[in-house]
């Protein structure tokens, strides 16, 4: 392990934690921070020594308090501030004495709200004794293997009836990472992937940045073995070419998709007020994501549709899609998009429509069943139509990718068609995506069996095409980049790792 | 009424009806269709006379069979059809004997496989008779009030686990009407608009549409008091220049919001082989809708998101648009997308920023929010901030409209910011549209509760500032048309009609 990831690890993986600000009250936010580490230190999930630092307190949730971090005795790798912006100069003072490695400072009120000076007092502390920041003005780290929790918003909220409900879920371990620049964006993806079952591995908010910042991040996460595909909120970059270097080096082995806002000049106002961020040109963003292989969404909903599909599903090879729906309207619209987005919903060769003729003549499919790309299986699909035109497609040498459409409300298809598709879509390289429109019972519950068998799905047939848009647009960045063989093996390996694990 | 009204509403409000192919097989749809009218007459909510037609049958269900449309000695208004299509000119014949009114024929196979001859053999008994015919090749009609229900998919079904779930749920009474070309993507529709709480007053799937086509739906919903909105799925509209003659008329009273696939090339090919659909050309529909006041919507998930919000907020009388926000990422992006979408975000004027500094001095929002739109209460909002904040808002005469970013996870948040914004928004005609991320108990919990209380919720910024962006559209149609006031009053007149109703 290089140096500097080591270092970068003592993040996610301390062996010894200070809480400075850590509280007894319960609506403070050291509190909160603190009660996350004992949670789960007592689950046996954080397995570092813990110590919280406050002068006024004796005993902290049965932990012995530290009037300071001099007072403690042991050796304290991570340090994590939630103090008064004023008393972090101090605080990293008395670290730089001990030998603290990273301090993550959850503290605002520093060059956001003007008060350049003293995150310049603080960095140059910071500097001459070696330790890396996180912060300030961030929600920090949260990692779902270690049990580092420093997110101050509690998992469940009080409503005005009395009832406790689930407000900030923290979601399982999973292989999307999650680095954001705005920490409120950061737990609302967190509620999101919580709710939708995604499982994250390991979520950072760096606020401010005023030392580390995202390409660093991303540089560590291209070596853990936990993620993935990154997922990048984003309202400024200030080092370009450092940006550059990473990221070019990171999209070989993991996808990035990224989510830049301040993307009109309103919202570039709004960005400055927000996070002091300038957002630049909206066009040169586009221009450097394009050139390293990064992919950019358009709005948070594909944001995270896209983080699904390239965390469960190998990129194409290239940009020919085939359509198979039980819905005529549905696969209108699956067609509409993929053509919109760039990809090719090409009539099939000779070959495979022969095959579809075929299945016609031995009433496999229904004889009106229509098979040129969209194949339409129409209202009387059963499971076994689908998991045959299914695997004609996925024979044709000519499609590079599937978007399955199947509408539950026909009356003769059984749930059984997704476990028949995920098993044969085990056999090939090719991606495949699914929709399944509805928010009742059935529709919900055809979605989550998709995801758990690794076909990502969405809800409405566009979301499915944009979500392959973006395995098509990674595929053709890694070939032109002599990668895409190397990322496929990769790919393969480790999902199917996770596979038998998640059995 | 007018007798083209009143022949048309007997589709959804007959006072007789004969199910054609109505069966005791559970398999069926003539058992299900026919099982959907006696359960709903069962409960009260179909209030007209039934009849069963089957040769092969004595009773059905309790009902009392009949072996042909002439054996009913009582009066039919309605017919369902549903048997094998060359069956169907025999029966059309009858109908036309015993001087019903209206058909709806389910059946497929017909021109969308290549049998024009039998369904022009169809439409000449019709017209002859007079009786208007929806479809063929179509799940027919939907009313939430009259108890009419033809769809043959059943609403539950039984998984191979022996669960039965809910699987195409009729949504409950409410303000939206659906109108759509595609059966599939109308129980899609359906399936939806359930699992999201909204309700619908009829649904229209038309197929074919060999007599009955969407303009003269249009016309009839013009006239229909349950609905307030129209949302329209279409691949192709065959009689232009009835269509813009009907729309014009309508959109000045209700608006519409329209899904018209078959864009691409590709689509429109797709959508050829589905209803035999010629999709034309795609800027020609775009040019259309606009002259006519339709709202285009760019795919499935705005159709829904466009409708709620038309159907729950008046529209703006301009395009000025505030963003309130606890989040600055989210913020920025309602801005971005706001933009995007042809709306305004600019500066507040000195006045109303004036207000906000009297607050920050009154102690009663943060020194640090900022107040330069978007209002940005950060993490640190009580319900109280949101409600002053959106007074001030609401109360200065440049903004035309308002999202309202509420996001959970902030510690200090008690969900009452919701009826306090609703209420205050009560005094208001300026639309206003929430959002909240999240998708565990607490964001659905407060997006539910957005919604009963009027204000249309969404999962992210851009989804909401696209539903404003609908409302402003709307608003400036109705400007340029000079109707603007009279349509806001009549909406308002009938929103709290509704409102005191379901109170």
């Amino acid at each position: 392990m290089e140096p500097i990831i080591r270092q970068m690890n003592l993040f996610f993986d301390p062996k010894s934690v200070a809480v400075v600000g850590a509280s007894r009250k319960i609506m403070k936010a050291g509190h909160v921070i603190f009660k996350n580490f004992v949670d789960n230190k007592r689950r046996g999930l954080f397995q570092g020594e813990l110590y919280p630092v406050n002068l006024h307190e004796e005993i902290i949730l049965g932990f012995k308090c530290h009037s300071s971090i001099a007072e403690i005795k042991e050796e304290v790798e991570l340090v994590v501030i939630v103090i008064p912006a004023k008393e972090v100069p101090k605080v990293m003072e008395e670290a730089a004495f001990k030998g603290v490695k990273v301090a993550v400072i959850i503290s605002g009120g520093f060059s956001e709200v003007g008060n350049q000076k003293l995150e310049e007092k603080v960095i140059s502390v910071a500097k001459k004794a070696g330790i890396r920041i996180l912060g300030p003005n961030c929600l920090g780290v949260y990692d779902s293997q270690t049990g580092v929790d420093m997110l101050f918003l509690p998992e469940t909220k009080v409503l005005s009836t009395g009832d406790e409900v689930v407000a900030t879920p923290r979601p399982m371990t999973g292989p999307i990472a999650v680095v954001t620049q705005s920490g409120a964006f950061g737990v609302s993806a967190l509620d999101y992937l919580a709710g939708k079952q995604l499982g994250v591995s390991k979520f950072v908010s760096f606020g401010n940045k005023c030392d580390v910042d995202e390409s660093e991040m991303l540089h560590y996460l291209l070596y853990d073995d936990q993620t993935r595909v990154i997922l990048l909120y984003a309202e400024s970059i200030e080092n370009g070419r450092k940006f550059m270097k990473v990221a070019r080096e990171v999209t070989k082995k993991k996808p990035i998709a990224a989510l830049k806002t301040g993307k009109t000049k309103a919202g570039a106002r709004a960005a400055m007020s927000h996070t002091g961020a300038i957002a630049g040109s909206d066009e040169i963003y586009d221009s450097v994501f394009k050139q390293v292989g990064v992919i950019r969404v358009k709005d948070m909903e594909e944001f995270f549709d896209v983080g699904k599909a390239l965390a469960f599903q190998p990129p194409a090879e290239g940009k020919n899609v085939a359509v198979i729906t039980d819905a005529g309207g549905p696969g209108v619209m699956a067609v509409d998009e993929s053509e919109s987005k760039g990809l090719t919903v090409k009539s099939f060769s000779d070959e495979t429509v022969q095959k579809f003729e075929e299945l016609k003549k031995e009433r496999k499919i229904p004889s009106f069943a229509t098979n040129l790309n969209p194949v339409d299986l129409t209202g009387s699909v059963t499971s076994e139509m689908f998991e045959l035109s299914t695997k004609i497609v996925f024979d044709d040498p000519e499609i590079h990718g599937i978007l399955l459409l199947g509408m539950h409300h026909t009356p003769s298809l059984q749930e059984d068609f997704i476990d028949r598709v995920a098993n044969l879509s085990k056999n090939y390289t090719k991606p495949i995506a699914a929709c399944a429109i509805g928010e009742t019972e059935m529709a919900l519950y055809i979605r989550s069996r998709f995801d758990k068998l690794g076909i990502p799905s969405y809800s409405s047939p566009e979301d499915a095409a944009r979500a392959m848009a973006a395995l098509v647009k990674y595929g053709q960045y890694l070939k032109k980049n002599n990668c895409f063989e190397e990322y496929v093996n990769a790919f393969l390996f480790t999902r199917d790792i996770h596979t038998i694990v998640s059995r």
